[in-house]
Order: C-alpha cells, then structure tokens, then sequence
C-alpha cells in the first residue's frame, strides 16, 4: 500500500483517453496494477481509478502533465488521503455506529472516526468505552436551524471528509446540506425507492412485501432521492410483523452502511449527476 | 402423493383451533404429516395447511364437522384439484412463457397448460411446437371493452384456475379484474412498490439504483398493488444500461412467476385483505 | 413473550401425535400460536415446537400428562430457561467477539454472556469495555490434557448452556467435548464439508472457487464433521487473494454464527444423528 | 458489436504492459471503451481483456505490431469468432439442455448449438423439436473407449469451440479429455470442492448441510477439479428430502451452467493453471 500510488480522473469522454493516460503514467516510472474505467455514453463522460506499484517523483508534475493532456475541466486527483476522517451522527438507534466503532477500535475501517454526534445522550456511554469524544446536541426546544448551526459548528471543528448518519433521525435542511455536500452519507432502512421517508418497515408491513432492505446514499435536497452506493434485500415472509422486520433490516443496514463507508474510504465512489460510479 | 389429504382453513381466530382440527382430523383416521398454521393478530385471523397421510372415508363428511366446530364463515377446503388449469396471456418477450411451457412439457410444473392466448402472434410457432393451443387476439382496432370481451369469452372456454399474465402489457379493466377475481398472477418486472407502471427498467436507471428485482403477484383494480406472492432481487452496478437490466431482469422475472406458479399449485398461498400468506 | 409457553417434544413418530398432543395443551387452558413439526420418515422422529399463550397451573402436571400420552423415551421440554448462559472461547481474532459482546451490551443477544476465555490475552481490554469477565488460560508450555483441564474448569465455573468457539483456534480432545456434549457450537471458515481443517481460505483460494462461506456447527468429536445449524455463502472472484478472503470471510462467519447463536438461544434447534431440524 | 473490436491478452508480467498496449491500440485509430486486467502476482502473469470501438484496418499487422512489445510467448486474439458453436451431450435430465435450447431458439444464447448428443434417446423429439440434430450414442454393450471413439467422432463433425456437458453422466477417460482439451464444459451438481463423485444430493442429506449448489467448471483428467467458472448456492433446510434437493438444485444448475456459457462466449473467461480470470 505505501508504494502505490491512486489516480481518480473524471472528465469529458474523447478518443485515445486511456492511451494517452497510460504513456503519462509509464513516463512517471508508475507501474500500472489495476485500472479500471467507466464511460457514461449518454453524457460523454469518463471516469477512470488507476493504482500504480511505486511512487511518482513529483505528484503535482503527474498532475499537471495529465491535466495538459486531458480534456478542458478534468478533475484529477492523485494519492487522495488514505485515512478519511468522519463525523458520525447518531438518534437512539446502536447497531449500526457499534459496527463502525468496532471496526475502528481494531484498526480495520481504514478510516478515523473523529467524534460521534447525537440528539440524544443514550449512545455517550458506549461511544466513550472506545475513547471517541461524544457531543450530545439536543434538537429540543430549538427552532432547525439553530439546531442544525449547532451541529454544523461542531462538525466543522473535525473538518471530516465524510459525516456518516448512522441511523440520525432528523431531516436536514437544504442549506445544512449544501454546507457539506457530497460529504453527508446516510443509510435508509428499505430499497430506494421504495418507501420513501418515515417508518419504511411500517409501510413493508402494510404492503406485503416479501423482501426487505436498506440503502447508503449520499445526501442530497431531496429526501431520500440521493446518489445510491449499496444497496441489499433480504426475504421475509407473511409471519414477520413490525418489530421482526425492524430487526432483521437492522443486520442489512448495518451492512450496507459499512460496506459503503468502505467504498468511499478506498475511494471507489465517483458521482456522476445522481448517480454513482463503483469500482469495486 | 396419491394417499395424501390436503385440507385449508381460513376462519376467524379463537382458542382451542388446533386442537379441535386435529381432533377431528384423527377421529377420520388421518395422521397430520405436516401442518402449518398461522394467525393475524392484527385481523384475527387464522390460517392453516395441513397435509395428512390418508384418505377420508367422506371427505364431505369430514368438511361437515370441521365447519362444525369452527368460527361461523370459515372457509374449509379438503383435497383441491391437484392439478390446476392454468391460461397464459402473453404480449411479445418469451422467457416466462417458454419456462413454463417446458416445465409442463417435462411434467414439472405441476398444473396443465390448457391455452397461451397472445395480442400479438409472434409466439404462436413456438407454443405450438408443444401441442398447446395459441389464440391469437389482437387488441388493434379495438376498444379495451371489446378487446377485453374477445379475451374473457376465450379464456373462459378453459375454465382455468389461474390466469397467468406472463408479460401480457396490456392494463386490464376492473371489469375484467372482477370477472377473474384471485384468478390473475402477474409478473411485474421490478421489486414493487418500486418502480411502479410503465419501463421500470428505465426507471431503475434513470435512478440509478444498485438492486433490480421482479414481483409475482395477484392482479387487483389497483396497478401493481395486488398482493404480492413471491420478490426476488439481484445486485447489478453502474455499468448496466438499459438493455443489460433487460436481459439481467429476464432471469430474475421467469424465475419469480415459476416459483409463484409453484406455490399457487401446490395451495400454499392464501389470501388475506391485499397480503399472502405463503406456507412455504 | 412472559405469558407464553414454549414446549419441545421429540419422539418415536406415530399415528394421531399432532392430535393428542393439541388436546392435553388444550385441556391445559394453552391456546395455540405457532406450531412447527417435523417427521424424519428414515429414522422414524417427531420433532415438535409449539408456542402458546397463557401458561400452564403446573408445568410437570403438562409434562406429566404429554408423557403418559407420548411413545416411550419421549423428550419433552416446558419453558426451558429462556436466558441461556454462554461462555465465548477466543484466540485472537476479534469479529465474532465483538459481535457477541455488542450484542450483548444493548441487550439483543437473548442470552447471557458470562465470561470470555482465550488462550492468548489480545482480547482482554475489549472483552473488559463491556464489564465481562476475561480469563487468559494459555495453551503454552503444557499437554493438550493440562490446557483443557484448566479451560473446563473455569467454563464449569459458569454452568454455560452453551461454550460459543468464536473463532478458537485449538482443536478439542474427545474428553473435553464428551464433558460438554451438545453444548460447544464452532463457527467453521468455509462451507462445510468443503475446506475441512487448516486454512479453508488458502485452500478456497488454491482451488480457485467462487464462493467462500462460513458454516456454524455442533462439535463432535470428528473435526468439523459435527451437526450443522447454519450455513451461508458469498460471491467471490479471481481478484480475491488470500488477505481479501479472509477479510470477506469474516463477515460471514460473524453473521452466520450470531444466527445460529439466536436460533439456539430460542430453542429453535433440535438434534437428530449428525443432523439439526432448525425451526426458523 | 459491429464495430467493435475485442482484444485479449495473455502473457508474462512486465512493467508498462498498460501503456505499451493502449498506445499501439491508439496508433490504429481505436478507442478504448472498457479494458479490464488482472495480474496474477503468485505467477507473474498479465491478463487483458478489452473492447474497443472501431475495427483495426489491418488486424493481423495489430496482432504482430502488440507481440512485438509484448514478452516472450504472449497470447492475443484479436476478434474471435463472436457466435461459438456448441455441442450438447446429455444423458436423461432436460433442465439444462432445455434452457439453452430455448435461448438458441430466440437467439439470446449468443452461441450455435450445432447438435446435441445422448447416451439415450429420451431427449430426442424435445431436442428436434427446435430443428437441431440429435445424435444418439448408447454407451451400452461397449467398452469406454468404443463408446468415447464414437462420441469424439461425431463431436469432431461440427468442429466445436466448446462441448457442453449439460448433465452428462458419464465419466470422460483422460484420452477424451486431451482430445477436446480447455473446450468440454461440466455442470456438476454441487458447490465444489464439496460433494466430489456421484450423488452430491444424497451426500448433501446425509451431511445435513444448509445450502446446497453448483458449479460449473472446465473438464480435466481430475475428477470435478478442473478451474471453476461459476458457482452458485441456494439455503435449504431440514425438510429437504434427497428429490427435493434434485428438484430446487436443478434451478440452480440450469442458472450457472447458462451463466457460464453466456460469459465463455462472450469471451470473458481465461484460464490459468486450474483458475480462471472471469472478467465480468
């Protein structure tokens, strides 16, 4: 891992892209291990995730030359962090910050969980066995936007690459999000977009669903309607009621949340309008 | 098999129910081989299937004192036609069509493949190559009341026990709905209530989604609300256009109305308000 | 749940058991919730699990009665504990652990954990965040015998309904499982009977196959050879080296022992041979 | 599809392979659309899989121009035959040989079955029913070879790029094997390594396993050890009996086996020693 070097470009699509790519790379004495690239035909649009075995002498050189050779408003980014930072926001609900403290605790989310952030105190105790700083910020008696001032405030002082709503239970507010965006990540408890909004368990239950599931996405305005990175279903039949169905959606919610945070930390995850680009 | 007694019931709930059931049960000299009940709480309601080694003497008899000893209006079902007549509507794509025609042409399926009627004629070669008869009726020139008459009064010929909407992409009337009540199953190409209505597909990538998945359930008034029997989903990526899911969804829609077929011919699928109860 | 009754029942089969035994819980003032049974027609077993609300004036009186009903040797379990006791056997690697532990922790495990053991103490502070006893008995520098006597004292310490090998890597002697029959469950790396032994996924890898998976099991003294209660697999590819399996590995073999943790904590798993009658 | 142009690649790992190719593809006025590689480290070798828009004026002055800067004994095709053509040999069960009919008949097989052959005639008239030739070779009152003789002359007709083993049931002597080496395809009914020989079913019941599956895989002198090309697993439980293992598992065989058609002839799939590379 610490000889290799990650190269993310995005840009318009044009002939002889990855040719032209891979010459600047082998000038640079980079020897390529994987790549893979994606072309978005309907908007003409490329993405490509290259690693390399070695390390280039001079990054910004690599850049600069592959920006020369790129189309105009490319976006080229090498050896982005490898240890993302997140802010992890959390309402009542254990299960899915306790997979992601564990992970963290034994070094393997290949991220850093700088604080843990909730409207309720319930979850102070466990966060801080791991020695990870708890701010509990009431939404009570509050209009939103002082609320969301107050969490903004606190994030913004671990400037986090990602803020993780692990099952946070407050609908945020455009300007809110727009202060971070492409950064807020969220988990919904069904398939999007398939019951949108509150009590999806609720709606599976009055709709005879025979799959349930769970989604990470990226925050957007729109409730729920943000770029999707995971998705999973698992079956249920008839005999499951609410409570049955809250607990078998919380395993694939937890599952799906951290294998999104995964992807984004190994930076697999490119946006493209509203949807996503996944290298797995 | 051939020695087996299957007997349904569908009665208000009330204490005592299995016992009383098999009771009754012994006294006619069968020995329960499986039996698998559930109830509704919210409804109170309960369901059973259960299967036993042996013939009733009379079976009428046996039907006779099972009511006898059950809520008022229970629904009492003993040996059904095993084997279920099945009509199969079709538009153009073949998969789930050609499915079940080899399932029934190597005995498989379970029920008997009494017609295909179709509103185009483009699979009529191949239902014929298995000595099923094809009705060609088109829905050109034609008002849906009429078109709808020409289809009722053919079917109706079978006197089937279902009729299968195996991608037949017509929107049915009421009318006709209520002429065929709990008699039309229908394969929806998307995990409802996802994706509802016309192209799903696009839908699905329009949105970007990272599951597809397909729906075989009862036709109601309602568009893709009918009670849903059996959902299955597979993980597709980015990289999927539309045709992919095309192709991708084929697999998942013949497999999810070949294992709804399944269950409804073996009556394991029961009905209440717009929900199933599978005994799977 | 504190006013229902759970009642286990495994014997000879015979003609009318479903019946009799409907009756005596009946005149027992127990109304019937969910029944599952099941008859192994080789060995010729009934294998019953009925849940009913109420419970009974006298249990043994129940008991009592279903025995004088039943074929001889019949086995019959009234509410038994329904808080079992574990004691969690480690080495080093921490996942299913921390799983077990968290679970715990917010008190969704449905079981009492008592104390953790390993043979090395890696796991000792995390183990202790949770205020759980950790004792570190080392397997170095003594006879297999010595190291096991001392393991089974300290377990018989704790009276565990079940000894949970959570990843613990020493293979047992027949004494040592004799003394704790049909208490030890294993949580096995690979999908039993494929990859039986050392490193299954060295082995998965050297094969070449597609899938890795993870298999909880009784254990016998027959290595890995003992009744399985759950099973599950995963998709892998080429690009999968060993550190890759073993990463995606873990997350199998977490969530398949939790499940089969749970189903046995709720008695929903009986034995039969070198089998398990799993009633999910 | 017209206008494109697959390369593969296979050769010994070497620094710049990426840029060397892309730049020679580039040079022939050829734009990369996707390009997938692997580089199997343990063997140091370089895997190549790419699909480019446009067709190359010259595609043999391609192929001599990418060996020149390629190592030693490198492979590369250049547009191989896009439709391969099949033979099917079958002994009694239609699962398989049907679905692949059925495709070949609408066209979505991507693939010529030129015949099929059986050691019985039972899958005749459904086979000549879609106007492809059946041979029928009884291996009865033969000894191996005469029967392998015949077999491998009547395969050799039709000059096969692949002979697909659809539920074949007899087992091929290594000189057979040679014959056709890297070109016979099994479907074996279990998730392999596990279930080796005959009647993985009846060894699956008698195991008590939870899952059950398929593999399909390249035939080698070995015995169910040739590289796997996909496997897939489906959950049973307790109430399996052996048929009703046949009967779900053969829904899985048709899958996989169809699977690994669609990616061999779309020639995703490469081989190194008993692996393959399976660029999906």
């Amino acid at each position: 891992m610490h000889n290799q070097t990650l190269i993310l470009i995005q840009c318009q699509d044009a002939v002889g892209l990855v040719a032209v790519i891979a010459r600047v790379i082998a000038k640079h004495q980079l020897n390529i291990v994987t790549m893979r690239e994606y072309v978005d035909e309907e908007n003409r649009k490329f993405f490509l995730r290259v690693v390399c075995s070695g390390l280039p002498a001079e990054a910004s050189l690599l850049q600069q030359e592959l920006l020369t050779h790129l189309p105009p408003q490319a976006f080229v980014k090498i050896n982005p962090a490898r240890q993302k930072k997140l802010v992890v926001l959390v309402t009542k609900e254990h299960h899915c910050l306790a997979d992601i403290l564990v992970r963290h605790f034994f070094k393997t989310l290949n991220a850093d969980v700088m604080a843990v952030i909730g409207n309720y105190d319930c979850l102070k105790d466990f966060t801080e066995k791991f020695d990870i700083p708890y701010h509990h910020i009431s939404h009570e008696n509050k209009t939103r936007e002082a609320f969301e001032e107050e969490l903004a405030e606190q994030i913004s002082v671990y400037q986090p690459d990602y803020i993780v709503l692990a099952k946070f239970m407050r609908i945020l507010s455009p300007k809110f999000v727009a202060l971070f965006a492409n950064k807020l990540i969220n988990i919904h408890h069904s398939f999007l977009p398939a019951f949108i909004g509150a009590n999806p368990y609720r709606q599976a239950y009055k709709r005879g669903v025979k799959i349930i599931g769970a989604t990470a996405h990226y925050v957007t305005n729109d409730l729920d309607e943000g770029p999707i990175i995971v998705q999973r279903t698992k079956s249920i039949n008839h005999s499951y009621d609410v409570p049955n169905l809250v607990t078998a959606g919380k395993e694939i919610e937890k599952a799906v949340l951290s294998h999104a945070i995964q992807l984004l930390t190994e930076d697999r995850v490119m946006l493209q309008g509203n949807k996503t680009i996944v290298f797995e």
